[in-house]
């Protein structure tokens, strides 16, 4: 059997997430279908991040096993013309046996894009989060760098996390402007369940100036559960890259 | 009565264009829709430019009549909310009773969006013409050139044009390279149909090579109909702007 690595890009706008559930379509459901027709196997379709309803990818990463003897590259198109066109497959490469993409240490890069400006835009309704409000952006800036390092970000989790360690290691964590959108790019080992849209909540709350940047702090030193704020919807963010260190 | 001049967003793909049709929906009859249940008055919404389906628009400019007695700048929050999310008002302000958005002396700008990559981007699907092939983009860049200036843009209209004069003005015509996107950004006094497809469809024959540059100065100086090559699709183009000159 050969190990074959994708790296997919999909618009979470009509799925209910990645991962395979008993009611809903789900990427994970549509690629192994889209798979299985070609290879003519079952097979089992392993991503590296389970991602929410509405959730976007760039560089989602995702193995599955099969006898099929084409060389690794052809997959990419093969799969392709069996997928809708809100997924698409960016690359296939034959790994190693041993490479798993949840387990193998890997950076992953977010992004949360949110459009700041008094009205909608109607092509981006479904990839940013649109607040029509005063932003102290220079705040939000302040309160990304303590986001940044080695942490304990149990106050940044959803109370559906079921992990042995709430450590997580941030290497950066930027707060930018352009043109009417706030954009946040996080890049780290690991992220914990909803994670990202808890932090941008966390920090939206300190850029309409209800906490000053520094109960950012707070929330990572303190072990008392503290309310972030409100969890940021689903569509303003995106799975950008996955860097495997191995 | 009081004229209304609204700026409208819309994103054009579920849409089969701007104006009314007997058969299928369009921007027009959906926003006349909403102006209607908010205004309790039959009204006409007159539209700067004849988009097509697909088309999108960022400034899009309509007006209408009405009696009812509200500041003007109140109907924007009222009609978005009689409004499906694809179409968003960005703005309304009374004006003369002379005004009329086609007749006016207007400078209009439009964008046509290419994503040139080796594999399609999902959430650019609706919105930018994807051409997975080698592009030169500075022999493209030459072309766009001599597209500025008065001409007679016979060779860039549909047949269906019915016209007196296919003279315009185009005051700038720049190819824009930015992230695996080519951008074409062209602003002028007036365009025929399908006008702006048709030169971006000529400026990708000279990006492929199949055309020198000067093949696009020869189109606009000769009298016989050249082939400008294929029309670009319309889910790439958005109307951008458009400035009144009185």
């Amino acid at each position: 059997m050969r190990r074959i690595k994708l790296v997919i890009s999909y618009d979470g706008t009509n799925y209910c997430g990645w991962q395979v559930q008993p009611n809903g379509i789900t990427i994970q459901s549509t690629l192994q279908k889209a798979i299985e027709d070609l290879v003519c196997e079952k097979i089992m379709l392993t991503g590296a991040s389970r991602t929410d309803s509405g959730v976007h990818a760039l560089g989602q990463v995702a193995v599955f096993d099969t006898n099929m003897q084409v060389p690794d590259w052809q997959f990419t198109g093969a799969i392709n013309q069996r997928l809708p066109r809100d997924i698409v497959v960016q690359e296939s490469v034959e790994v190693s046996n041993e490479f798993h993409p949840r387990y193998c240490n890997s950076v992953k890069t977010y992004q949360y894009k949110i459009l700041n400006r008094r009205r909608a835009l109607p092509m981006e309704r479904f990839y940013s989060y649109f607040v029509p409000r005063t932003i102290n952006i220079e705040a939000m800036k302040a309160a990304a760098k303590y986001i940044c390092g080695t942490h304990d970000f149990h106050n940044f989790c959803s109370q559906r996390t079921e992990v042995q360690s709430t450590v997580r290691t941030i290497d950066s964590c930027n707060i930018d402007e352009n043109s009417g959108f706030i954009l946040l790019t996080i890049t780290g080992n690991g992220f914990l369940y909803n994670m990202v849209r808890i932090i941008m909540g966390a920090l939206l709350n300190v850029g309409y100036g209800h906490k000053k940047p520094e109960h950012i702090r707070e929330m990572l030193e303190e072990n008392d559960r503290k309310i972030a704020g409100p969890t940021a919807p689903a569509h303003g963010l995106t799975l950008v890259e996955i860097k495997y260190l191995i």
